[in-house]
């Protein structure tokens, strides 16, 4: 993993990922107690980042390999990404995905055009599943973030901030990142060491699913004690990859961990203040700026809202808690 | 008023408003029977485009008279651009808006820094309560959109537009506005006109508040019989303006009439498919692009979302209707 598979993923994606706004409200600032930008991926074709990585490793398959087709496994972000861009490419694409993830993703990943294999996400391992069928259909596996060609193209989001904090006149200050299996952060980490080194990583996760946070506490790999019941659905993964930990370990500054209710108010806030979606595992890192910022540096705080995939009844109950 | 001046504002805008995005989904595209995109005006500062054309005049000012403060009349939008723009200038801002404008807009006008003063919407002359004010402080009037350096502000939507639907691939099929007393559909047309000439503007109303429609119809200024009482408060004038009627009559094509079940089911398919937050009077094109195909001309189809602040009980009402 290096700078230069970012870069070429930014030529790569160029035309095809939307390149998403840095947002900032004077009302978020205040709260956050420092100057506060908002990177909304949920702006991103299908709802998240993770089309960026998807599209990215779809891309740079050989013609031959791509054509006999993909398979992916994914709570739902992942999932829209690669149907996405499979059927950009005209492949077809097997989604693997958990029984309880919020309909909408399933449903739009089946819209997509995607053949969806629903699993369940306490007894099966998915791994396991996905290489069976994966081996069966002759099918390239397009993981969700342990792949070099992944993690260059979330990378792309750290090279977008590093230039638009420019143009905003900074350089520096954390970087808050939603991290699950740790795709996004690592290539982010990635792309800043290399174009913006004065900005500070970090790791946010919900409060029972930090292995993240743990893992970097004690300096090697910790597991979650569980992997479902939590509103953050997107970042819930059993521990950090093999990839991706070592770029954790190395880059990125100490992990924050919110509560579920913290997620929901800082949603609230942006539907108030930035007229965006977010969904709760994206509005982590939000949160952590908004409402534990004696525990963030700096004079500027950058946060990454990772995607807006959330379904109605979720995002209703966050407006009625904490908009009215 | 001319393209110069629209191209003047532009500069005198960099740096400050934000470009915002073109959007599109391929579910939307399937409802719309055509290509559809959407330039999302609620990402802009202040939540709408408003905060264009009021920096632009503000900024115009010359410095002495820029030092006396400003007065703006506005149910929201206009208020909130005027009151950030000056303070941006450090300058003071009174504000007249209508006692019934949502809440969100009333309070986040004093938050940022404007004195409110509230009027009766239906029994008080907003022009004549707004022009004693101005006259008593020595304050400059900023008029919500029948002021050149206002629509030259708004216009500058119109030439990103132009631009971004080049990047697409496009340059011709209807262009959807939300049309109030015109200073955004004016501005805009002028400047398709002279950037993207194939392009064919439009305005849409909501249902029994479609001054304009029937001005174009009759070709003369028509009045709207009510005032209030509409969810699409934001579009809510008594008729054309002055400056706005003519480049209209001119520029224009048809206009489109929705009713309010529309927007509020185009709000639902924005928060579901594009994830942002758009408000009932900025859902009037959306609306119109989803819900009256047959009326719309061109395999592609643009419309302008033109502002995202709603209250959060009436967008838990678009969700709880059409979003379940």
């Amino acid at each position: 993993m290096n700078i230069d598979m970012i870069r070429a993923a930014q030529k790569r994606l160029r035309g095809h990922a939307r390149v998403t706004p840095l947002m900032s409200s004077p009302f978020l600032d205040e709260i956050a107690g420092r100057r506060l930008f908002v990177k909304p991926e949920g702006l991103q074709h299908t709802g998240s980042f993770k089309y960026r990585g998807a599209r990215n490793a779809i891309a740079a398959l050989d013609d031959e390999t791509r054509a006999r087709g993909v398979i992916a496994f994914s709570s739902g972000n992942h999932a829209q990404g690669v149907a996405l861009a499979a059927a950009e490419h005209s492949v077809a694409a097997v989604i693997v995905m958990p029984s309880d993830a919020p309909r909408l993703k399933i449903g739009n990943t089946r819209a997509l055009g995607a053949e969806v294999v629903l699993y369940d996400r306490a007894n099966e391992d998915r791994d396991a599943l996905g290489a069976r069928l994966a081996a069966e259909r002759e099918l390239t596996l397009v993981k969700p973030f342990d792949e070099p060609l992944v993690i260059a193209g979330q990378g792309t989001v750290g090279l977008e901030i590093a230039t638009q904090a420019a143009e905003q006149g900074y350089a520096d200050g954390d970087v808050l990142v939603p991290c699950g299996g740790g795709g996004l952060i690592s290539g982010v980490a990635l792309a800043l060491a290399a174009e913006a080194p004065g900005m500070h990583v970090r790791p946010v996760e919900p409060e029972g699913f930090d292995d993240v946070a743990r893992s970097q506490a004690v300096g090697e790999v910790q597991r979650n004690a569980r992997l479902s019941g939590s509103l953050c659905d997107a970042i819930i993964t059993p521990q950090p990859g093999d990839l991706t930990w070592p770029v954790i370990d190395l880059h990125c500054g100490p992990g924050l961990v919110v509560t579920e209710d913290e997620c929901l108010k800082a949603m609230a806030l942006a539907f108030t203040r930035l007229k965006i979606v977010i969904e709760p595992g994206a509005a982590v890192a939000l949160a952590a700026a908004l409402f534990h910022r004696d525990r963030v540096e700096g004079d500027v705080v950058t946060v990454i809202a990772s995607g807006g995939n959330v379904d109605a009844d979720v995002f209703v109950h966050a407006l009625e808690r904490f908009a009215k």
